[in-house]
């Protein structure tokens, strides 16, 4: 397998965006991305396939089928090949792994992964109810059940309670821990013009919030998010042509939940990347991971090999994972506060890391970071994710 | 790229299996394509990537999302990772393209590319509603227009009869040819045990039912169907050391629709895949085509170069396209006579194929073919499809 860049990447801004369309999103994105690489549309020099991933327009949007295809039929990649890729939450970064894999196969010399998803709807009702649909609707009372699913609210949160509540009595973590985590990609978000949320919260004001599951309450939750994002990547040579400034594409692997399994998916999946990248943990300079939850971000750093076991918490609260720390991590704000649109959000976190590798993340630059981590998961296969990706980025 | 082989296929009986699951379907598909193969599923012997093709359980089974991963979970390749395609009709071709990837490239040894579809529902408004959503919802009212849907039936056929009528004028067939089609495809479904509909039509009969949307009647039309396909592909040294009796995979090509082009899509794909696979159109014995409604099949054969243009109607009338004939197409029945359970049917056509160049196709046995083409395609930009692929298998 050849060598891949990343040549360009795109986001929209993320939050509540009542009149955007799809297409207007996925457009938005690609267009930037495009833009980015010093990349010329027209000529669709190289660009051989796009991968597109959306989760929920189907119960949304009634956009059931070839999403990308409408979403991008305006577009100046309109023609190109298109797979609709999904894999719950994680669908963003499958859509970047194939992409590499088109591209590091040699079989084209360019390929985009575009995210999209538009989860505001004036029906809250629906929203949730569209999430539900996540879980294996052949067996959803067994799986409400054993989510110990509260009702009325996302069942995700749910999940993301029960795994909360089990790290508390493993490591000894708090609910103050959890609202650190929240008041820290608060403060990190307060500083990304593109985040769903600009206001720095205090850990006492995240603890009074609304309840949402177990020791869950509402700022601890990533938010319903519209929003898109775009990534291109490249064979080095062409990126080179376009004068891109790109950072290389080290690993992107695909990791498999399997019933019954805990706490199995993410150290294997970063296990693999690390291999694949031929660096470890130790080389890992800053972190974009997938906080759907306060304490998944703490759950995630020591499953990725990033802190020992029990040791997240200690991290955090050193400070070693706020920007200027050892290891920031979220520095986009992460889920809670850049927003949450799911098919969107495994791409805007590698625009995260291209951007922070270039020296390009303004206000929230973290030194001069030489290597980057993406952890993305989706879906609930009990007790843990259906799928997750690890991506490392370097310079 | 390296050489890939179809080591195993397997599929279930197409039809209206009412008490069948999604799960059901997939499981018996898959383990039917293992065993095929003769790999043993216990020891994931080089099985590194699933792709999983299905289009419409969103809005018809509640499932919207990490299908695949629900689906397959209780089965023995539960836990090897899985990526969910949709290129509405196209998935399960599209599913075996990115299965192709994965193992020509070199990241895994094997890969099973599996289509599921259950359309069968009590209310048949809804299903119908379900294909609508396979439009661009974002400019439906024009899309409809365009179509000059006569509403209450499926939008699909009322872009059929379009391109019916194209073709009609084009080249003189008539209305007895199109019923032609499907009198062929019946004698050829009534010799496959698999196949949705078992009876021989004749053409009075055809051109006597039901009228659907311009020149077609019900026999015309693929039915709505239920079941699911599973296809295995290897590197060739794995599948001989399971003991497969594999085919050779020439050439998976997705090719990419173009708002405003007509009739650009299928040559295109076809003269990529010829140029991969070495061979040329002259080399094909077996055909398996989308014949979503009879017309498509003649005016497929013409776009994928196999039939000069305003040929295959003479060669459906010389019964050079019947099994038998010089150039067999669809001897599985088609989709109008096996069955259109849609994210499987791109997969069912390459099990036809394997069966064909196996010489295990029993009563619809066509000689000793060497080489064999399937056309699948999905979704409507307007006038063409969104997506088709062209798949070239040898011995």
């Amino acid at each position: 397998m050849r060598d891949v860049v990343v040549a360009g990447v795109g986001m929209t801004a993320f939050g509540k965006q009542p009149d955007s369309s799809l297409s207007g999103l996925a457009t938005e994105a690609v267009d930037s991305a495009l833009a980015d690489a010093g990349f010329h549309g027209e000529d669709m020099d190289g660009l051989g396939m796009i991968y597109y991933a959306n989760v929920l327009s189907g119960l949304l949007q009634g956009q059931e089928s070839v999403r990308g295809q409408h979403a991008l039929s305006r577009t100046a990649v309109a023609g190109v090949p298109l797979i609709n890729v999904e894999n719950a939450c994680a669908s963003g970064s499958t859509a970047l792994h194939q992409a590499w894999l088109s591209v590091a196969s040699g079989q084209v010399d360019a390929a985009l992964a575009v995210g999209v998803e538009k989860l505001h709807t004036d029906d809250k009702a629906q929203a949730l109810a569209a999430l539900t649909s996540v879980l294996d609707q052949e067996r959803l009372p067994e799986v409400l059940a054993e989510l110990g699913a509260a009702g009325g609210g996302s069942v995700f949160m749910d999940f993301y309670a029960r795994a909360a509540t089990r790290y508390m009595e493993q490591t000894g973590a708090t609910r103050d821990d959890f609202a650190r985590v929240a008041v820290k990609n608060s403060e990190h978000g307060s500083r990304n013009p593109k985040a769903q949320y600009s206001r720095k919260l205090t850990v006492d004001e995240v603890l009074a919030a609304r309840p949402v599951s177990g020791p869950l309450t509402v700022p601890m939750c990533a938010p319903m998010s519209d929003g898109a994002a775009a990534v291109l990547v490249a064979a080095p040579e062409l990126a080179r042509r376009w004068g891109a400034d790109g950072v290389r594409l080290r690993a992107v692997v695909v990791g498999a939940g399997r019933r019954g399994a805990l706490g199995e998916l993410l150290p294997a999946a970063a296990l693999s990347a690390f291999e694949q990248a031929g660096i470890g943990p130790e080389d890992i300079d800053v972190v974009e991971c997938h906080d759907a939850a306060a304490p998944a971000e703490l759950i995630v750093l020591e499953e990725l090999g990033l802190c020992a076991p029990g040791e997240a918490v200690a991290a955090l609260r050193d400070g070693a994972t706020h920007i200027g720390g050892e290891l920031p991590v979220n520095p986009s704000g992460g889920l809670q506060s850049r927003g949450h649109p799911l098919g969107a959000t495994g791409l805007a976190q590698v625009v995260e890391l291209a951007d922070q590798l270039r020296g390009r993340a303004g206000a929230r630059q973290v030194g001069e970071p030489q290597a980057g981590l993406a952890e993305n998961a989706g879906g609930y296969l009990g007790p843990d994710a259906a799928a997750a990706t690890v991506t490392i980025l370097s310079r």
